[in-house]
């Protein structure tokens, strides 16, 4: 950790603070510049508060040189992390496909496009049960029912089911779900997180909207710090200033988590745009960026047929899109 | 709410579409334009699905022309809300000024800071006990023994305290807690809102990072509609692209929210900026702008009075604030 | 054009309205809501100023439905606009590959660099005579003479030269200019873009750091409606919250961009990540999601040398990029 | 400066970067960590290229602990610069009220709405005579007339004039203007800023829509580096995520400004917020943040008449505000 002192800073002042940075354990560089002097910190400065360090009076600047996140950290575990749920992998050249509705709306349903996305080539279902909606007068979701109609669907495709959760209350109806999902909303649910990290299931945990990837790595860090190892990282999308789409996919976030980390990292094409027509380009743009899977929203209800397309993407185009990015994969 | 379709809808689509819509109890306006159609929808439309509708292949556009928060909606309740705890009272010209320690520390600290918060003006005691923290490494907070804390320095100084709640399993140690804060990084964690809407306590509800002013009226509508009308709501500054401060202080929040609704609205001007030196100009332009009131970070531990200053300001400066802070409030 | 008058509007503000709006030649259709009043406005819209009418005290909020842009609009001109320089063609299925030096620094430089690009693949050379700096202290470009060597290297190789044109007062020195660039920064010097408007060589148009699909669509159409109707739109990243990159690379803009547009949409990963090792898999990507072509820095000075690497990538480094590209385009 | 090196340099990298730095005129200082090293560079590191010297494959990041701007800076002029213009200054503890009309549209409307802002305590006269317009269908303003008829205004009520310059091949008709202003979209329009530096009148420079706060320093440097260094400065909204307002006004702007330079800084509700009611208390609020000026849009047309208000305030709004802000400057 480095911290930079401003000009002015009186020699007691500077004393005081050497000494009371000896007394947390660390070993204090210091470097005297023409109008300021530098603080090379060295030992486990993890403990050391930033902000508190950067608000003092007489500091002009602080920066971490090495990252605050250990367990998730690529550096300290150079192979990447596989992801195992059923006979399904994710992660370390194992490609994920997670597909399925926005919301579990009936039996019918789920099946029905549990099994066409499984011919298609998905590796998992996904499904909302819990629905995360800014009105309260919106539709929540099916709630305990909806996994239910999940696990029945598992049953008769063999895939594994993510679906998110919103409150650490539910958990026990997670029992015999593979991954649990946290969404955006509540990617700095820090109680949540830390519940999670002593569970034994499988975490995608989301972006937050305006998360930058260091928060989401120390967001990861919750699970992991509390022994479950198995999370998977997720893109969808950050937001930006433009209101002609919900929000900004952010591809490069991709070869950059995997370079900061070795988890797994899966991009949500749907949620990112808001729009079906973009899917299929922002799916093959993920593949081509190295992403390890993709989540992606698949639908078949009347409503969308009605009026000929809608936000997701129907199984028919997603079968589409499945081998589109099949043959970018193979190329590369 | 408006509907706009695109050109070259087919006449058969349009006639799906306002079927449907029509059977959803609406009253359907078409108006044809030279290259598009607009629909306007009459009648309860907070059922309908915007993202669903604003995603239909032949739609163009969709806005909400009456605002789908109706609880928090000044144009239903024009009155102001006050909201009350001990003898203190915040809004409608009640102007309120909480005031302590990022962090309870101890017995000490939190009963000194309290005592000169009330000689200099403070009608709330404000005070961590569980935090929120970006690293899992980094200290939590007291927790239960906090508030425990914070009840001792009510007890000695009849203010009504506020602090931070992070998880619905931990409420019943706010059993004797004033006023619920509920963080930024949880003002979308929707389970936590609902139940908090079955409680009979103020809520202080920050402004997340990212969020909408719409979006944070309807978390404030989410506790609202579980019977809690008792809501305060808190601008603290959003994530913008200028590393040169923590968050932006979107000051022209205050009277936009007090416009849309009859909530009280407070500012936190030591956490929009992070750093000391900002509190005491933007607590003056808050109080300007109209705030219902303030929440400062006032400390006086050690290491940072070794260093003559830091993120929070010092009680004597805190009562020099709130004394230019009545200044302006009398002037206007 | 939609406007949606507030609940309240008494009927003598509405018809004084109305009378406007038909006295500027436009027919308007009224449509009565439960709480609102909404406008349809029929004709020649664009010469009405949203802003003005957004504004007045009784309009709750304004809103176009046909695209304020005409010249740009892939609904006027279905087909894809081809943009030829020399023997290279960018659009319509020409994927153009435009690599060269941030800064053209001497003969020698730009030449190898012009040579090996060539070779590797690439259809225009780039190189900056002009830079626009943050900083007026910093290197501000070779000027008159940097053109001078990049028509040396155009002559050596056959390459159409781009570079940037940051005041119309060079104009005359850009006479044998392939295609002149506008950056980021001049994306709304809306007086540059006019004069451009009236000359007859291509303009690539870089996206302003935070400036929207249609404020982009908007700054093609300056120079469009002076006459010029080839333009190149290049995505480039935008600003946004996380400091550990330079800009967020949109790719979403470049199927959106197509869709509302009928020029040629190219994408520099270069700019977008500031960071060499991220240019492949954005360059990748941006194949995948159906960019027209690419903009990449490549070097080879002994500073770069040194260190093995930096923001630029190798001439090597740039011909494995382009043969991968090449790879997914085919295997699309 | 500093730069950090990544963990796995070898001894043979870093002695090569060493001798490359020393040879550009700077002292390095090393400070051997235990993942990484620090180089502590001292001397003039004005002229280091901090794009490519980050961008180095071996090094991690680097940081700027002097500022780049050394005209504008306050470390070395102490003493705020006062603008003056006739018989109005601005900066130093005179604060400077500058309005009147969006655009010049006749001598009958600006000379009455200079008379009014005039007796209402404005001691500039705005109006802009050539306009930035998003769309090029739209008014661009009255251009050489427009000036004329501001001369006239000027004649009549003696108030310094303050309009916008687009191109600087307009310069000579800016030859009796008082105070030029370079607009948002021009903030980096660094030819047009070096030009104006060679000129003998103020510059009011506005901030970009999403320019740092060192990047507007570094545009004020372009303008001072000339040798002009009458530059006042211009926080007029930021550009951000919400849709419900134009823009978000930054406020913590003003104090920050103005710690880091001496030059005055103004506030623009008008086009900060873009609704009238809003101006009061934005207005407020600057004056309460410690601004040394306002410019706020004031109109008496008709159209605004006829519909009770719009976007600008009127004449008698603004004499109302003009007094508030003067209450609350007396009263601080």
């Amino acid at each position: 950790m480095i911290a930079v002192l401003k000009g002015g800073t009186t020699a007691a002042q500077k004393e005081n603070l050497i000494k009371w940075l000896s007394a947390q354990g660390l070993t204090v560089h210091v470097s005297e510049g023409e109008y300021k002097t530098v603080l090379g910190l060295v030992g486990d400065t993890s403990k050391i508060d930033m902000d508190l360090l950067s608000g003092l009076e007489i500091v002009d600047q602080v920066a971490r040189i090495s990252e605050p996140f250990k367990s998730a950290n690529r550096k300290f575990h150079p192979d990447d992390t596989v992801v195992s749920a059923c006979t399904s992998k994710l992660g370390g050249g194992n490609f994920g496909l997670i597909a399925g509705p926005c919301s579990v709306e009936s039996e019918e349903q789920i099946c029905t496009i549990a099994a066409a996305v499984k011919a298609a080539g998905a590796t998992f279902l996904r499904g909302g049960a819990f629905k995360p909606r800014t009105s309260p007068y919106d539709f929540q979701g099916m709630g305990a029912e909806g996994i239910e109609l999940l696990l029945k669907a598992k049953a008769a495709t063999g895939l594994p089911i993510v679906t998110e959760i919103m409150s650490i209350s539910h958990l026990d109806l997670f029992a015999d779900v593979d991954v649990i999902q946290v969404g955006a909303r509540n990617m700095q649910n820090f109680e949540l997180l830390k519940q999670l990290g002593r569970c034994d299931k499988p975490i995608l945990l989301k972006r937050g909207m305006s998360a930058t990837l260091k928060e989401m790595l120390m967001s990861a860090e919750y699970i992991m710090a509390g022994g479950n190892e198995q999370v998977i990282l997720c893109e969808r999308g950050i937001r930006s200033f433009d209101p002609y789409t919900r929000n900004v996919l952010d591809l490069a976030a991709v070869p950059l988590l995997k370079e900061l980390s070795h988890l797994p990292v899966v991009v949500d094409p749907s949620h990112a745009t808001g729009a079906a027509r973009l899917v299929r380009p922002m799916a093959l743009a993920a593949a081509a960026a190295g992403a390890d899977g993709l989540m992606i929203e698949v639908h078949n209800d009347p409503m969308h047929a009605l009026c000929d397309g809608a936000q997701s993407v129907t199984p028919d185009q997603f079968a589409e899109i499945a081998k589109a990015v099949a043959t970018v994969r193979t190329a590369l």
